[in-house]
């Protein structure tokens, strides 16, 4: 029997050797890579944490004490010591979730992973102890030195600093990159500490100096707390890293060294207030692939050859959406001096790296700050040019009030390419871009467009870089990007016509990907008999006018996007149709109003209800009924292109 | 003629000489007096920056160099200074805008007003100068210290920091206080440098030392620019304000002595990189009663008397939403010790004041902070307490992720009570709670009220803070609290029924306080003839099942809301009605996809379709029209509980 075996629950990694605990951390990484190689998922954060998670478990009591990690995709070693270890079907249907779930564990608190929240969370939950009298449980929030770039770090920190009674302990888990290099002020200045002549020296007797400590040294500090601040100031490097806030600080500590990580929190535990300790780790440590790896593609993987770290996956690799965006846009860069990139920490999974690498001046990486991103472009337009956003559409909501007041209502003309929108399968509830559509179709003057494949992302793409005052958002799934479904036709304002009915039946509009359920829907009806035009709008808001037409000539309109149906943009063109007196009925198909689980994402479409056989089957039973009034004669307003 | 009129562009303020200058302070703090107390407007912000705005303008050259307000609500002398002085409708319609304006005046930027942004806007600016080659021009910031607790100043901070070979100049605007006294960490170390005895010391021979410098101080300067920084370091405080960032610093200078600030100014302003300029102001400088007042009342006022500063308003105060709200809070708070306040800087005008004088320990100020609000709120409930976070509405989106991911998926009972929801007026585009209900309803597992009046807002009150697994909204107006309208009879599920019409014409479903208006369409109506029965859900999500038995009843549903139509709840009340095959015609009246201006609210609302006459008007005529079919025979399912 390993001795990952034995642990059971935290409790049982009290009774280890420091020898065993070495030896534990070991089977560990071996565990993570056997397991996540093939199941895929967040392996070098993972390996980072590894006596650091160790150590907390060792020091702290959870659940009793709380330990909220930041971007929970760093708690697979979490899972492992709280009775977690099956990981066969991780991120999968039915599997453990890669993030915390409080439905797999009492020692889950904060199920999201969207940066840089933990420090909230920490401030929040120790001023409920402080209220509820149970002054004795311990809160511990883990962030990485990425996430201090976000501001609600500094949100929390000033509130933090402000009443600190409260026994709250921060582990900065610093390995200098986020899923990059981590960038700006913040980090220049932890590189500065980690490679100060005074830390390499300290880190040599660290284990010894801190293996001072322990019981006695524990007792001493109880009773001349004063003094022995003192004395742990003159050997611990004791850094004003928020020098305003006065957060009392303790490290840097080689969080690999697990005795120096534990005696360093046993530190903190004893301090009555907020204590910052920052711990030094290594990204993919003790997986020679991972370490070999600028570019950190370790990050999270796919299923990968455990011992090259190559990935196992088809020979030649389908283009994701990413990688046709990123040409396509070093592209029009090549012609059009204005465009300028953004990123929020994440060059290379939103496409912008071979903009850096062709034009290194003109791609900016803000750190983990999308309100920083949309308002500096903002300025960028003012100035000038013309930014091009690139973000994962979950985390548009970070910054919807600087879209509101910093972007749209000043008209500037900026470009937002959310990636990962609609579903996006094994990251979960945090991950899904589903409220994207909903949320920014409430934006004045915001155009969306959202592309079915390479071609129309191409046409896109420019078509909202030469929008000069107002905003605009491309929408593009994750995954690989579908072979072109072209277009029968053209319509005067743009709309595409993917499939002809003879008849008047059914109206699909088919936002962005959704085409190939649209034409799939329509295949199914013709079987049936009923007869199915299929238009893809291209720029979803504002509505086009041809839709208004179209709708007028059918039974029965169905909308199908891949973000939520409450709030959504079939609710837009229904609007827009009342208001044009075209009543013909509407249905919107779109996402439940509800949280959806990890799943592959066909598995979540299925049961969202978007699934094709599911969509026809619901039309076929309405056109049944006698509810719809035949169509109207049609006005003839609609013209073709060719 | 005074030496204000003589001012008509910044550049006239050039040949004033330092006794002139003192003189045209001391005429713009007269006429802001005498205006402001005319108008209502922000005043005592305004009274706090005449010495340093004059000194910018003197320094920089707008509109070539870009001159950022932070909080758009202290740039009326920057208004004087550039051309507008004509006060007498100020935040009326048609007059001058209580913000900067970009279609008032080339010299204003950013029209917002919303906290903690114009670093990332300075940001974006000057990278955007940098790009396009434009490096003699200029960006200044002006943040005040209570800005600089939002995160975004973090943010932005942080990449300003990263890369310095940029003319950004940040002037921190420090007066210690942002509605109220600024809070957290990073106000108590201002705070410290502001007594500090060095300061105080400094202050005394500040112009004389300042005096020193200017055009030959500046020649040496270049000449030995790594000697002048020590020089410089020496005599002015050189603070490590955001030490980790590295940021130059100079200060803290006192902001009414204008020539040292004009000075400090020019130090800065030939620094080929990011420099902060940490100025000390007094609000209300110069006018006894704000400088008296240490509730705050006069950053912003109605018609006051210009000398005693006293309210010039009914004898007989009427009652604000937020007093009826605090009060009702205190109510339920003494009962349930469970409940405790969160406001973001906002103490008095969201209502929380009572809580905090009866029950110290029980409000949190977070500072301008809504992020951390919300997510320290989801660990409040996490730790066993019911938050109350009172916003104003158009602040929340500045966290509605915070609002999904960490308070909706972890199903914490958190209560969100939103002041000056829809239309406010005077404050103009920024300022209009517009966006709440449709942004909101989004959220999974969201509950939503709009109290109608004060009975309804103390019902709805307890019932938000009994949902303990779930996020709720309570949603004010701004102004005063309507007389009761007391409902004919309540639904089963809670509807509201307030006029009921005896045949079944029309169905009007009135979100909040427009049961006003749904009721004086229906009195308009019957003089027609015309039948109409209105009720108030109370609760707009989830939508209650008894709205679709009567949408069935009815020949015509008209919801009105004064949020925005697109994405609003009455798309919901649609969904809903369609999945429960109930195809009643639907309009919903709401306001318009669009920024709208500064005016009274009843104007805004009349010009934007909200008011009783044209709603009435256009039922009318669509019942005249032949496209809406009978109403079908009643499901019986709706029972009444009274």
């Amino acid at each position: 029997m390993s001795l990952l075996e034995t642990i059971r629950t935290p409790k049982d990694l009290r009774r280890l050797s420091h020898e065993q605990l070495d030896a534990l951390a070991g089977e560990i990484r071996a565990f993570l890579i056997e397991h996540v190689s093939r199941t895929g998922g967040h392996l070098g954060p993972n390996l980072g944490v590894v006596e650091l998670t160790i150590a907390i478990h060792r020091v702290f009591d959870s659940p009793k004490d709380a330990i909220v990690w930041d971007t929970g995709h760093q708690t697979y070693v979490h899972k492992l010591l709280t009775g977690r270890q099956d990981f066969s079907r991780l991120r999968k249907r039915g599997g453990l979730s890669g993030y915390p779930d409080r439905a797999e564990s009492v020692h889950d608190i904060v199920e999201s992973s969207h940066a840089s929240s933990s420090l909230s969370w920490a401030d929040g939950i120790s001023r409920a102890f402080q209220v509820t009298g149970e002054t004795d449980r311990h809160v511990v929030a883990v962030v990485g030195d990425g996430a201090l770039t976000g501001g609600m770090t500094w949100e929390a920190l000033n509130n933090i600093s402000d009443d600190n009674n409260r026994r709250l302990v921060i582990v900065v888990n610093d390995n200098g990159r986020s899923y990059a290099p981590t960038i700006g002020g913040m980090a220049r200045y932890l590189n500065d500490v980690r490679t100060r002549r005074t830390y390499r020296d300290m880190q040599k007797g660290s284990k010894q100096l801190f293996d001072r400590f322990g019981a006695p040294g524990r007792a001493i500090y109880r009773g001349t707390r004063g003094a022995m601040h003192g004395f742990l100031a003159r050997f611990v490097n004791n850094e004003r890293m928020y020098s305003n806030l006065d957060i009392k600080y303790l490290g840097p500590i080689d969080g690999h060294d697990e005795a120096a990580v534990e005696n360093a929190l046993r530190q903190a535990r004893n301090y009555e207030l907020p204590v910052l300790v920052h711990v030094i780790t290594q990204k993919g440590r003790g997986y020679a692939p991972a370490r070999a790896d600028e570019a950190d593609r370790f990050h999270a993987v796919g299923v990968i050859d455990p011992e090259t770290g190559a990935p196992l996956a088809a020979a030649t690799p389908a283009r994701d959406w990413a990688d046709v965006f990123g040409a396509d846009l070093v592209g029009l860069a090549e012609r059009d001096t204005r465009i300028i990139g953004v990123t929020a920490a994440m060059l290379r999974p939103v496409g912008l790296a071979p903009l850096a690498e062709r034009f290194p001046r003109r791609v900016i990486d803000v750190g983990i700050a999308e309100q920083h991103a949309v308002t500096s472009a903002a300025g960028l337009a003012f100035g000038g040019l013309h930014p091009v956003f690139a973000v994962y559409a979950t985390f548009m909501g970070r910054a919807l009030d600087q879209v509101l007041m910093d972007v749209a209502l000043h008209r500037a003309g900026v470009t937002f390419v959310l990636h990962r929108a609609g579903i996006t399968g094994p990251d979960g509830p945090s991950h899904h871009g589903m409220w994207d559509l909903a949320m920014l179709q409430i934006v004045p003057g915001m155009r969306i467009a959202s592309p079915r494949d390479g071609a129309t992302l191409a046409e896109e793409l420019a078509e909202a870089i030469a929008v000069d005052d107002a905003p605009t958002v491309l929408r593009l799934p994750k995954g690989t990007v579908p072979v072109d479904i072209p277009a029968l036709e053209r319509l005067d304002d743009g709309v595409d016509v993917l499939a002809r009915g003879e008849g008047a039946d059914v109206l699909v509009v088919a936002i962005g990907v959704m085409a190939a359920q649209g034409l799939e829907v329509a295949r199914l009806l013709a079987e049936q008999g009923i007869d199915v035009t299929v238009v893809d709008p291209r720029w979803a808001v504002p509505i086009a006018p041809s839709l208004i037409d179209l709708a007028a000539r059918h039974r029965l309109v169905v909308t199908i996007e891949d973000g939520v149906r409450v709030g959504g943009v079939g609710t837009r063109l229904r609007q827009d149709m009342r208001a044009a007196g075209v009543d013909t009925a509407l249905n919107e198909v779109g996402l439940p109003d509800a949280f959806l689980p990890h799943a592959e994402r066909g598995e979540i479409l299925a049961e969202s209800g978007l699934a094709a056989d599911r969509i026809a089957a619901d039309i076929q039973g309405q056109l049944a009924g006698t509810k719809l009034p035949a169509a109207r004669p049609a006005p003839t307003r609609t013209r073709t292109r060719t």
